[in-house]
């Protein structure tokens, strides 16, 4: 199956210039990208009409099933919200809820050119099915803590990295204070056995962080590094309270950090420093954690913030390159969930690819293309999304998905979760 | 001309109640909220399939053709944003500007529910143009001041409150700091004789207020009063630095408080504190501001944020109730635009409708509509958005727009203006 795009404006990623051209998929992969040469020999040909092809969206830090609890008990500080809420429904989350409610996420991810999720959830076979009949690409991570998960940990990694070509996993845990030192030890121990990075919930609250000071005399980042937990890399989601030696660790291990804004903003559990991750040099991106907490999925809103929130931090702009942040999100990203050839448009690479549609207002004047995306971009603005070459959602249509099945299904379970 | 919508979800922002029903419309006027009844007499007959009808947005407060501005100058503070870039740029802004600029603005509000721009912004006989073309509400707001204006207004007040039943306007001016207490005086002249309310940019940024006390021993909020520029109400934009005088007065005098958290928050302006305005009884609303310094006219955006962004204030949660500021954006600010009559879905009201697409993911699975609108729209949720009794925008398409001769001319323009 050879695919031809035509009359594209097109943002490789590679850098922050646009060019005019056409971009070629051969099956999986894009085959060609540069100015018009043949026309023969393919198999489909659509005119972009001039709006943008650029990398998909790879969302760095949710949980995908979790759209159950959208709206469902709001504006609680974290600990009371996971403890009160979250965690006594969750306990009776079965296959079926997992699987639909993964759909119901898919169907949102798709419309924000979200190809990917680096997903931290449960009951994974259901995930894994809901993700395969999508033809989405889920990069799971483990929350394994006191409560489950660690046991299972080495043959679940096992199998996710060898079921499908959409899936992977990496090794994970959920959180330091939900994880005692014996078990974060067993971690460590299976990092080391597959040289392979770590990656968890980080410095998300004042208190986590406080607490554990209190528990180790060190940060999280610290007392996960003195266990080895990074010794090949790895990252951290949220990364909002940190210090001068939680930076030197993730620098020098060359770790992930994600941002969840719009999660942080709504829980009040404050604002990540962003500059300083940039200014180190440090890996970044954003991801919109569950929409439990967020409520959306919107990945437009969580890069939006990323960039401009943290001008609240204190006296001025952060200034921030909005350039750093979408990179984060369609090419960094991916480096650490196994998608090293889904980065960019450009030859050889995996086919992800998402079309702009620049005849949204939103996107004119065009003064900067760039800007107009990270500043005024929202789901309004996404016209296709292709994932590992094929297109499964295009001017408001689900190819691989049922709307209507997922919806009714979503709304009979989560009243009965509610009970 | 009669129109009936059937198989509707219905939000009237009466109340918090969402009720299964029928809108029937004839001609402008919304004539019968209810149970199904009559079948016959109709002109058009819509099928809602379940998808919500409430009241449109009001954009409270807006500076409709700075479109022209987008993505053109990021990451300034206030003053440097206006004195080196916007101001000599706008100084050479002429009618066809303005015109397409404004038609621009209009196709992002449609998209966004968005049925009233309280715009303050100049050659208003463009953008009079440009919105009755288009079917679109102004409630115009003089941004008088020293450089021009303060003569002309009452001239304009008159000339915009009998020309058309789209276009009203209030008096107001740009901002005490670039306004004179001789100018002011004369403002607060007007509103004497015209018993009129008037509205005005009120302390958005600290230094605003501190150079205000410098010069008058007062905040913005208690000069303007003092002059009786408020003697019959009006309003003030961003309301980000407020002392407790400030709050009594807004009290006292019955005026509305316009949130611009966008803005705010990307010129580093401060952040408003909703709560108290709220717990204080004070009317509230919700704007965009211009393009220039949102930099999109994305209303679900500014309304999330004046919703969430508090949290940062402080410790903890602001726990802002989400239904009040979407009842201020659909229904409180239009008290203030002299539109009474379009601020529910209720027999004698204006048709001023917009339609929520209930199977977008983001409004699924349904545990709370208010909560998801509040928390998770996007102008992606919008099917439809119908303004004095006319469909202006549905399905992505614009009934009453040309997209394609907006967006040329708009890039062509901006190309000259930069030069």
């Amino acid at each position: 199956m050879r695919l031809r795009f035509y009359n594209a404006s097109i943002l490789s990623m590679e850098d922050r210039n646009v060019t005019k051209g056409e971009v070629w998929i051969n099956d999986k992969t894009i085959e060609y990208v540069g100015p018009s040469k043949e026309t023969d020999g393919f198999d489909e040909q659509i005119d972009c009409e001039g709006n943008l092809l650029m990398p998909t969206f790879k969302n760095a830090h949710t949980h995908s099933a979790m759209t159950f609890s959208r709206s469902l008990a709001d504006n609680l500080p974290l600990d009371v919200w996971l403890n009160t809420k979250i965690f006594p429904m969750e306990a009776k989350l079965n296959f079926d809820h997992v699987y639909w409610f993964t759909k119901l996420a898919i169907m949102e991810y798709l419309r924000n050119g979200i190809s990917t999720a680096f997903d931290m959830y449960m009951i994974r076979d259901a995930s894994n099915k809901a993700a395969i009949e999508s033809g989405f690409r889920i990069s799971y991570v483990s929350g394994a803590n006191d409560f489950g998960g660690v046991e299972e940990l080495e043959e679940e990694y096992l199998k996710h990295n060898e079921q499908h070509e959409l899936i992977n996993m990496q090794l994970g845990f959920h959180a330091e204070y939900t994880t005692s030192k014996e078990n974060m030890m067993k971690i460590a121990a299976l990092a080391d056995k597959y040289k392979a990075p770590v990656f968890v919930h980080n410095s998300e609250t004042r208190k986590e962080v406080d607490e554990c000071i209190g528990r180790y005399n060190m940060t999280p980042t610290q007392i996960m590094d003195e266990l080895g937990m990074f010794n090949y890399g790895g990252g951290g989601y949220h990364c909002v309270h940190f210090d001068d030696k939680d930076y030197e660790i993730f620098k020098k291990r060359n770790m992930l950090a994600v941002f969840n804004p719009c999660s942080n903003l709504k829980l009040s559990s404050g604002i990540a420093d962003v500059k300083r991750f940039i200014d180190e040099g440090i890996d970044i991106s954003v991801g919109t954690d569950g929409a439990g907490s967020n409520n959306s999925l919107n990945m437009f809103r969580d890069l939006y913030l990323a960039c401009v929130l943290p001008n609240v931090r204190g006296e001025g702009n952060a200034n921030i390159d909005p350039f750093i942040l979408l990179n984060g999100l369609t090419s960094v990203g991916p480096k650490y969930m196994k998608l090293e050839d889904a980065r960019f448009i450009k030859a050889g690479q995996k086919a992800d690819i998402m079309m702009i549609d620049m005849s949204n207002p939103a996107m004119q004047p065009v003064n900067s293309i760039v800007e107009n995306i990270v500043y005024s971009g929202s789901p309004d603005i996404v016209k296709m999304t292709m994932i590992n070459g094929k297109i499964v959602y295009k001017d408001g249509e689900y190819l691989t998905l049922d709307k209507k099945e997922i919806i009714e299904n979503c709304n009979k379970l989560v009243q009965e979760l509610k009970l």
